[in-house]
């Protein structure tokens, strides 16, 4: 087999076999297949795309490119939890504790990633005590007893995409739904996940702007997972605003254990709630959607969620009376309030822009040897279909300097008050099912 | 400017700057810009295509890549003639003194390089004595002198075309009609012509085996040269069997003088007087395309090309006397008839196929370092339309040794006789001119 001809075939539109595909896979991974052979691999499949069962080739190679997580010690259905991403996303933090309450194991494996701010694992050091590093005998026994445990990445998982998503980053291949979808795709199935509930973010703010190729990036991922054997399914998320209104490492923390206490933004709620409850129904927690959103709003009123997430933290080394008592978290010495400087209502929030201004705070990296300041970052007071009137505050920033001019530019910016009337946007555009195949609408 | 937002630019669909194609083709050349990400654009350009500017501008910075030859000391205007290549293809021997014979000055730079038998330099120095060792300046004088010089390659033309050549050898971007256009237009360009007659092959036997493709490339071809000042002009010609009967080194030398005595196949001589009118219009030796087709008729039959070659011979070094007495070439000690298997005519002859019997037999050379035999390669008995009878010859192997039977077989493999009436094939298909624009079917 010679790569030059399997770069031909698929540049022809042809399907690459199961075989061809690893062929592929093992020589990039070995160093025997050059970049410039597998960044024109990539470019042909930018433009001639793959088939369901290429995809679901792609991903499964890449899976045994690496190391695999075995959780068959931990008892139950593991359903794990994946978000494209985007500015103010504390989803995982306030539903991994939410759904263990209900008995759905959770073994989560989180990065910290670089971004406008610092990834799960960043954010949730900002509880005093709290660490990761637990050894996989450890983790699987607090999975085990508390339904609930997180650490950072261990082994060698999916070498091949780390070096293809590297190469795709600076060869404009990026872009294209068969290469996103099996670089999640082989990350999930290589961490050992059972089942697995997408968040694929749509809009402004998103990777995917738009609604259509989120739909097509969640039926390619559902399709591949469910060819490969296991139970996937997805919501497609709006992303035209950050999600819920702390944006920050310590300060998201506090946004999702506001909502574990039922005082969070409803936004928010309302997508912790949605996928939960495909999650608990896919660990086979309820019988049905309807069943297990109860039983998770009952586990928020009851305080049952809180008090898992109390108990995670504590076997993490963590101080968990931080749940009860806010205050404990880090906090930035400056509050500075943002003012409208006109009437109207909140037409658009550029959710780029605020995750720019987060950056500048201090709460993200732009590479990987940056340190990250847990305390500062924003608080939006207002968000779309919102009336403001001028001098109102529309946001507040923590920082850790005075001198926040810059910053206060790009807010402003991000914000577009206008004269007319403006609806909240829709939160959750559809749920994209295996059964479903092309999807339903909400 | 960053590489990756140009790939992204052309993968987009949108037109490369004058500018944006110089910081490739500079950076490329001077290793700034990584293969992988130059793959990438290749094969993003074989996608999205260029726009006539682009293809112009893409040759012109691969021109400025190296060195350019000076040919201003040569008195009139030098035409050059390119073909795409074919089996058998000895035309620039029996048209360079044909039109050299008519006062239009040939200073032809030529390869050696891979194939089923040697280049043009190959194929002169069976001639005995026969040397292309000129210096740059006794070229001029000898082209001044007698119309018509050749020598090897000089100086370092075109690095950018080829580097990136061998880049898309192996990347599956070889077959894009702005990636091959702006490499044989950028070589002549570099090597000095002020006027471009283009031979592009068409058929079995040719790079570009489709009618259409074969007439994309030469509008390509044709745009750029005009667009970048140089009168072009293209004939599409047939390749779907070998030109002329003979297919080696000494062997198409010696058919190259039969044709000079008027005694050559039809074929060959049709596409000399075809491309040797234009290029004597061209060079403002003849006023019309008729008249120049006379003429150069009449330098046959008046003995005048004949004289011109042997004072091309002698000049570099050669015995002249083998024109007149083609028994001192170097001649292969087995004459080895393949007979036919059944009656019929000749319906094809793969070209492909005679190509690799050459090789077999050592006319050609695989890798640069290889050997090449001067005095081995075939003759065809039978061309396509003509009738055979079972054990007729139709073709008669030239060898050092007798032991040929793989090659038999390939050559029965190459010749289709069928039982139904087959016309000749047509020769020349079309003429595309930068007036014509489109270009006019013959």
């Amino acid at each position: 087999m010679r790569m030059v001809d399997l770069i031909e075939k698929k540049r022809n539109g042809d399907a690459l076999s199961e075989e061809e595909i690893q062929f592929v896979i093992q020589g990039y991974t070995k160093d025997e297949i050059p970049d410039y052979q597998m960044s024109a691999m990539a470019m042909a499949i930018y433009f001639q795309d793959m088939n369901d069962k290429e995809r679901a080739d792609l991903t499964m190679a890449m899976v045994k490119s690496g190391d695999e997580i075995d959780l068959s010690a931990i008892e139950g259905m593991k359903v794990d939890k994946h978000s494209t991403g985007g500015v103010g996303d504390k989803t995982t933090i306030a539903l991994a504790p939410l759904v263990a309450s209900l008995g759905v194991p959770v073994a989560k494996m989180s990065g910290r990633g670089l971004g406008h701010t610092g990834g799960t694992l960043d954010k949730l050091e900002s509880i005093p005590g709290f660490h990761i590093e637990l050894t996989t005998e450890e983790f699987i026994q607090n999975v085990n007893k508390n339904k609930l445990a997180v650490i950072g990445q261990t082994g060698n998982l999916t070498p091949a995409d780390k070096k293809l998503y590297g190469l795709r980053d600076v060869t404009g291949t990026v872009n294209s739904i068969p290469l996103i979808a099996s670089s999640i795709m082989s990350k999930k199935l290589a961490s050992g996940a059972d089942g697995i509930v997408l968040d694929v973010k749509t809009g402004t703010g998103a990777f995917m702007k738009e609604l259509s190729t989120s739909k097509d990036l969640a039926k390619a991922m559902v399709k591949i997972g469910t060819k490969l054997g296991r139970k996937t399914m997805a919501v497609i998320s709006d992303m035209n605003q950050p999600l819920g209104l702390a944006v920050g490492n310590a300060l998201e923390v506090k946004e999702a254990i506001d909502m574990l206490k039922g005082k969070g933004p409803e936004d928010l709620l309302e997508l912790c709630l949605t996928l939960g409850s495909h999650m608990v129904v896919m660990a086979q927690k309820a019988d049905s959607i309807e069943e297990a959103r109860k039983a998770l709003e009952h586990a928020i009123s009851s305080g049952k969620a809180l008090e898992t997430l109390k108990v995670f933290i504590e076997a993490q080394g963590g101080d968990s009376s931080v749940v009860d008592d806010v205050t404990q978290f880090p906090e930035a010495p400056y509050k500075i309030e943002i003012k409208a400087t006109s009437n109207g209502m909140v037409k658009s929030i550029e959710a780029d822009r605020i995750g720019t201004a987060a950056m500048m705070l201090g709460a993200g990296r732009a590479t990987k040897d940056d340190e990250i300041l847990l305390d500062v970052g924003l608080i939006l007071q207002k968000k779309i279909g919102e009336a403001v009137n001028e001098g109102d505050t529309i946001v507040t920033l923590h920082s850790r300097s005075e001198d926040v001019g810059d910053i206060e530019k790009i807010v402003q910016k991000a914000y577009v008050i206008a004269n007319e009337h403006i609806e909240a946007p829709t939160l959750i555009y559809e749920e994209i099912t295996a059964s479903s195949g092309t999807g339903f609408a909400l």
